[in-house]
């Protein structure tokens, strides 16, 4: 288990702070054309983001306030960027509380190092068609057949992020033993079989490149078999872990509804209608509803970074908090954007501006899991007990 | 005045539902290409709509039930389509109330008759990018020049719903007079100088055409000034007008809400989630999502059928009352999609599903004056008085 | 079955109206005392309130937009008093639709003179502790055993609004057969056994005596057990009656609503800070405030007298449909007051005003059956079938 | 100026949470008489609560993140107890910051040996009936004329919590000169001319003594002369003095809601319908409603101890922070104690439980400045520069 410093390297908070903004400059194309950000995980592989995200020895990584900064700086400019950045921080920030001779050490440590090296790609796909969100329960229908040496993996992933870019596949599925195991299998890079379906079109996060995975009998090594286990022995994830992904998801839609904010702002101080006389930034009633945007964006930053730095601190929220601060920079992102949508008129909601693709990003964070009623229900339900 | 008869007549209702369902096939594809519904247009005018939308002498309009019946139903299945019919009921319904010595008699006539007999479009065309909407006051900047035998007029229009495809130009200017007219000038069928400028690019509504008109030096007739006036001789337009714009432009988004709702209860009897093992329909929280969603478009339903009777039976509510109407519509049609959507996750986001495209379109209702701060603004002043 | 007039009286709305502006000046005191309104309901038989209230032949009761101007004007001013009569228009209505020759024709006729007569008040005693309310299902624990002449009737019941005030106490209970009976039995003017307990003391509607009412083997006569059947014979009461019922109730809330709002609109332009300079009415963000009230009140309106106006039409509509109607205006109405509260500050919560007594009247506008879960779950559920 | 310990104190937190539980038995009482809790606030004297909310070299006071635990824990069970105690915090916290050579160091260190010696209580008393409240501007009317040795103070005071028990009034006024000075004039123990007017009858916070004092012609030595200065010198208060008053605040409300929430839970273990058969705590609606309080008052617990935290470190929010921490606060409890009541029916709003108490209590959150709108106009404004 490596000791990680807790302190936010400032230089790299600077720099995404500057690469974000010059994200932005290309996120209405990308939006657009639903292109995958290559260009700006190549500029934030050089720029060094990779090295920040994989955890000592291999990389400097081990702050959640550094990361929460750093993909919401990112996501401000372009939220697809982030969102696969932050998956790269969740992947290999286990790697902080493994212990070197933990069976899966050497896999994750090359996948770590690849990420170092060349800005290798890697997501957990997870969803299936059949399942909805795996979280609910269920065994995935993906099979990993037993063969000489190692296995052949056949199925089909829905919803994976960066699908056809991705330098590693780390593939939730069950085992063909009559007892079956489930887990991750990761397929090696260049592996064959393995094929994209270009469905994803949702309304928003279109350059997300969150494609169906199709997998025709992969050849799996043994020593990719990341981590399967019997499906009793798969518990809750820890407090730690989910921490990580809450925060750094949420982070990514509270920062696209800053995006909406500081276009707001701008849109006020620049519009003067004929008939006002003046900037509509002069105007009382859209002071206060800009003042309840940021009043939305407060209770994101305040939650945000006090349970970043608690986690830091070694003390993470259990999971029904974390999950709480999900659905509320959830809500609250998404209302302030609306909020803006809803004030601004034909100027908001035409494609000449950013401010209906920011809600169209934002109204994505509700996908993540867990789903707020799935949240509330077992909150009332542990309060009951 | 014509007296027209306002019981509603089923043939065209009934039309209306089955072109409605028809043209819903081809809803998302106009969407995709934001082609303006011309087919559809053409196909009503086969039906004999457009003598639905035009009173008598001409046609046989003159129930408010009935034109709500009908965009209703064709806007449940193509909104741009509903609107671009909606804006005729509104542009040929004047007729009703106008004495038939009137000055404008002899140009709407021959408007009207243009409709009857070719399904020749028209629209008002008010706004101007320096402007915001005329509603909140101000002269247009578009100018009619005096010339021998009629005016020449310069200027530009945006969000003119069908620009491009109107028979009719009816344009909102003022003259150069040195105490200036305003009022509306119409150009004639085919006049030099007329351009379009494609830049409607709005999130929904994307098949309606709404681009920025053109004139540049205009010739229009000296018979085709329809209606000008001094500025202080304009008052706001009666009640009873009111409430034919109001119960119609509601009447569009209501119809987008109730496509939705469709849509969404066909969801939940499909989709049968692994892990739940039977329906989503089978569950309460779903079962009351639907039902607040039932509830919003009830009250829509008795708003809407309320006034569009009193109106027909001669009593229209005043403009506090339609105007309440119009907010609350639109307000309970974005409520109703949005809890679809918020309830669907990654299927109600999907662009391979229409939900979102209903929701992208329902959106827009808020871009027709007045807005709710209006409303809300003249109405608590009003009862202070 | 009697046919009735469906012309609202106006003289009976006018003094409705004028009555209603009386008891306002004693509603504060009947709410701080908790003393049940005998002397308004004096009052309002001695004006023939309660003719209006009795159908044909021994009074003139029948149209419900009549009914509906009565019980909101009334309870407007004091809505114990617009509570209590609403009651027994929902009692006495049912002789609307009932044969001459019916079974309990002579019992609910001696029963509307002795209204007509001396004002007598009768109710329908439902709830019990055990049970939550019966709507839910469930039968009755109150028993009526059968002796020589009639029925021993034994039982308690809480929420009897006009409690110790009721010259007829129409009881919910079931009888000691093996097969029991259940249904309505009514203990004659005067009975043994009969006992209050004051227990109601709720945060608001104080004046309303809904105490719990004890019977102690109290003898019924035999043709004093209105209508009692086999618990599957017990249908869903009919549209007309749930509209009756949904429509009164509503109007007692919509009514108070509307007491709130003219006392904040006296307050708006009578409170003069001093760092303001003007009065608050001049405020644009109150104006606005005000203005949605006002919407919420005109779909109140809306929805109550388009409702009314369709049942005295005969047509009266589904169950559905008046379900919410009663959940709307009830959050309309609650939603109103709360506005004008918290707008109001110190002046709003000081019990030297009337808005807090009006919230905690409002309050008790959720208490009624159906609430809005059990709606909007059956509405859900009916939608997907 | 002190230096102070930030831990807060387990002892006393723990004897908080102790004396909350048996305060809470007795607040129904305090609310139903209006009687201030003198005998709380002796206990907590006895209890050496004084002592801990005076800080150095007199007391032990200094922790933000204690003074809230503490204001808390008193809250949940009596909170007129709580708002009180936290009176004291605000009033001697800024000795915290105070050189021991500023001019009113002597009053405030007497005063403050009161407090721990006697549990003498102090208030600083703003409102009058012209001003609205004084945060909005404007000076007193209240009025120090200078006399031989000191000053003579006329005025009235409206909302002065503890009115008729405190032994210390400190009195906004103004000085009778040409160039006004203004500031707080403390009237010395058992000074004569003080008289209090029983006028506070609010919803909620019944046993607060919020009542007027007069002061008719009271002397006032020069040494009571706490702070006066000219009126452009009174700036915005600092943040640190914001954040302590703030915090406190909305301590007092989310215990409020917190005590609502465990009545709620205790509700929904044992209350089991009839026809449901089981605990209410069972159905699914429920548990997701409370899930819902729950996340309310994890959103308001991370934002009050966070700010705390921050405090006791000196890095205090800025004042719009904390501005929006108060509204926030306050929006949340509120809503907490909303839901529980509109789901527990006649259970919630009957006078024979608490919950309705709790609700009428935390009402009064909104009355403490600053108000919602004003947070957000602020805020909105500051962001637009």
């Amino acid at each position: 288990m490596s000791s990680a410093r807790i302190e936010p390297d400032p230089a790299i908070v600077e720099a995404a702070i500057e690469l974000g903004a010059r994200f932005s400059l290309d996120a209405a194309a990308l939006d657009e054309t639903a292109r995958f950000p290559v260009d700006n995980l190549a500029e934030l592989h050089r720029r060094g983001f990779f090295r920040a995200v994989v955890p000592p020895p291999f990389g400097s990584a081990g702050s959640l306030v550094e990361a929460l900064k750093v993909v919401s700086a990112l996501s401000k400019g372009e939220p697809n960027t982030g969102l696969t950045l932050a998956l790269q921080y969740l992947l290999h920030s286990p790697l902080l509380r493994l212990d070197r001779d933990a069976p899966s050490w050497r896999l994750r440590a090359r996948i770590a190092e690849s990420a170092v090296e060349d800005g290798a790609l890697i997501n957990v796909l997870r969803v299936e068609h059949e399942l909805g969100t795996p979280v609910r329960g269920g065994l995935p229908a993906t099979i990993a057949r037993r063969v000489t040496g190692g296995w052949r993996l056949t199925g089909r992933k829905i919803y994976s992020t960066g699908a056809g870019y991705l330098a590693w596949n780390a593939v939730w599925a069950r085992s063909d033993d009559d007892a079956p195991l489930v887990g991750v299998w990761v397929t090696p890079r260049g592996a064959e079989g393995v094929g994209v379906v270009k469905s994803w079109n949702h309304l928003g996060m279109r350059a997300s490149a969150s494609d169906e995975v199709t997998f025709d009998d992969v050849f799996i090594p043994d020593d990719h078999a990341l981590d399967i286990r019997r499906p009793e022995e798969w518990a809750q994830p820890d407090s730690v872990e989910l921490a990580w992904t809450f925060v750094l998801f949420s982070a990514i839609y509270d920062g696209v509804a800053r995006a909406a904010r500081d276009w707001f702002i701008e849109f006020l101080k620049r519009r003067k209608p004929t008939n006002l006389g003046a900037a509509l930034a002069t105007v009382p009633r859209l002071q206060e509803a800009l003042g309840e945007i940021e009043r939305l964006l407060y209770i994101n930053e305040t939650l945000l970074f006090s349970t970043a730095a608690a986690v830091d601190r070694g003390v993470a929220p259990a999971a029904t908090q974390t999950s709480f601060l999900k659905c509320t920079v959830a809500d609250n992102s998404i209302a302030a954007v609306e909020k803006a949508l809803s004030l601004t008129g034909n100027h908001g909601l035409s494609r000449h501006n950013p401010l209906q693709r920011h809600y169209r990003d934002v109204l994505c964070s509700r996908i993540h899991s867990p789903q707020s009623d799935t949240v509330l229900a077992a909150a009332g339900a542990a309060a009951l007990r």
